[in-house]
């Protein structure tokens, strides 16, 4: 029988004052996080999990008071790819989110408001340095792994970048070291039809009506790109009800649910985050200690295709770093790394109990030699 | 030294009471309309371009009113590949269309207001339908061709489907028998960004302001699916003028000089038209007599990608018809049938000289027997 996680909660870290890479300062930033399994005495079976655009801290188990299970149940669990039995799992709302962490909506003590559009434009490596502040505060000097996909994906090479004195692997899945024009243009227009909403009101809205029409809207395109067309034929074909397309009506449906949960300041900022982003040239040349890669992708990802992991891959590879680059075959999109996917769990626990042999034969060499 | 043509002038043909496929009457329908070339004796030379979505009758030719050339100035004129010298050439704006043609911003004689949301939920059947009014009052029993890339693709298929008898030949370019999911999800959401501006007010907003900023987001998006991003990486790459993705400020710019000349209600009631279109399954079975077809697709549209003309050759190949499918290698996306094209051109050219003289032998055959 599978054995699942029962109730986990969601921590909260105080981190205080945090700078940003734009030198800005944000007084009182809160982390929310979740760990799942136990830290080893040596502190070295610690793997940091990113979470995507509208994921949160809540990556796994059931909590009672979000009443759902977490967004990567079917990764990570006892015996699963990350398996809790044997690592300590963290995972954390990124900065400039709504769902815990200090972001847009958070009360900005300056003036007893929320920030909105007063809220520093933050990056992939403020996400990254906060998160770093969060494994200091948990005692973990070396993660044995940073995995994410999509903009999770991102922070995973970011840590690789900024930070790869603290990280024995990264697993890279479904992303890109940089976006292309249309990736811009897809999100550029996401934040223009949630600032068309008469709610927006320049982000300031928290006293009033969200703007929840147009983060609909946005949240329906960022759903179409996250499927696939043969995903979608699947599932709704050309069938109508009462005159309406069933995809229109799905649409609609997933748009408001978002609307509901979700920040439209938090879209903007993360959004532009990942616009920003683009950590191509700026990997540090490999040794015997550098972080070995899993990078992974989708065949069917139109969002973030192949090509672009490939890119991620060789330029590591021409570093000199140890890199595996595994294009699974599946026909849902970019969002097949959410889904329960045999060989993307099948890779991810063959790559992470190597990482962790190879750290264990490492430190009884290092044993013998001292 | 090219030659072009010179003024060319829209023409209006007085319709009168129009019936459509739903059953509803719209009075006093007007097409707008232009021709370029002359007809010949026998009638015979007529060739009638259908245009895309946010197309007009203005295909070739300098329009002082208009003060530009025609969409398709590439395509047709003397010498081109729709050779003036040689063909009749007939455009029209569609039925529900904004620019000369009777559509929802039309002043409905009913009521002395423009029709708005009152309009008749036109099809791609009743566009042409229109159409064969127009070529019956200009007196043309049979078109040599009817050509048209994307929507005017689906209107060429549509005359195959619903009027076999009165062409020749048909050119459906970049286009497809029926939209899928994600087809229709991506008009769909381009509805929903109108429909979330405040001017919009259920599509009667002709009295006060009218839906730019969302018809603004929507032409984004229907921009970013008409390119692709090799264009785009091309064109802006990740460069950024005063903070801004230069691509950002391009769809920007694009989108706010399209909502000036666009009427939002008619960027409802089109794409809902091609939404709804499904002529898969309703072509007669071919005998000598029918009409021989071109189908071209770009190797680059991810919008109306090749597949999509294979299975519409596919299909007509398997109900006997003479069908060629020309798949053309190009970096340009969707967007490719309406930039200069050799190939294109080229193909075209050689496709309707091959009609012409199949039609000028049979018609010496004919009268040998008569």
């Amino acid at each position: 029988m599978e054995r699942i996680l029962g109730n986990v909660e969601t921590k909260y870290f105080d981190l205080g004052k945090f700078k940003t890479e734009s030198s800005e300062t944000i007084d009182g930033v809160e982390v929310a996080y979740e760990t799942y399994g136990q830290l080893n005495a040596k502190g070295n079976n610690a793997i940091l999990i990113t979470h995507a655009f509208s994921g949160d801290a809540h990556a796994t188990g059931w909590r009672d008071d979000a009443k759902k299970p977490g967004w990567w149940g079917s990764m990570i669990g006892p015996g699963k790819a990350f398996d809790t039995d044997q690592y300590f799992i963290i995972c954390s709302n990124v900065l400039g989110g709504c769902a815990g962490t200090t972001g847009p909506s958070s009360l900005n003590s300056a003036t007893s408001r929320p920030y909105g559009s007063d809220f520093s434009q933050i990056t992939i490596g403020d996400m990254v340095a906060v998160q770093e502040r969060l494994i200091d505060h948990l005692g973990i000097e070396k993660l044995l792994s940073v995995a994410g996909g999509s903009m999770g994906g991102m922070q995973a090479l970011q840590w690789l970048a900024a930070h790869p004195d603290r990280i024995h692997s990264a697993i890279p899945i479904a992303t890109t070291m940089k976006h292309t024009p249309q990736q811009i243009a897809l999100n550029h227009i996401q934040r223009q039809a949630i600032m068309t909403d008469p709610n927006w009101r320049g982000g300031d809205y928290y006293v009033d009506q969200s703007p929840n029409r147009g983060l609909a809207t946005a949240r329906m395109l960022g759903h179409a790109t996250y499927t696939s067309d043969a995903a979608m034929q699947e599932k709704f074909g050309r069938r109508k009800t009462d005159g309406i397309f069933e995809v229109e009506s799905y649409l609609d449906y997933k748009g408001d649910q978002f609307a509901k949960r979700f920040d439209a300041n938090s879209y903007i900022y993360l959004t532009r985050a990942m616009d920003n982003f683009d950590v191509s040239g700026s990997f540090e040349t490999a040794d015997d200690d550098s972080a070995k890669i899993l990078v992974i992708s989708f065949s069917s990802d139109w969002l973030y295709p192949p090509w672009q992991s490939e890119e991620t891959a060789a330029e590591l590879k021409s570093l000199g770093y140890d890199v595996e680059h595994v294009v699974i075959e599946s026909s849902a999109g970019h969002d097949s790394f959410l889904l329960e996917n045999e060989v993307q769990a099948r890779v991810i626990r063959d790559f992470l109990a190597r990482i962790a042999l190879d750290l264990a034969s490492c430190e009884k060499v290092s044993s013998l030699l001292n």
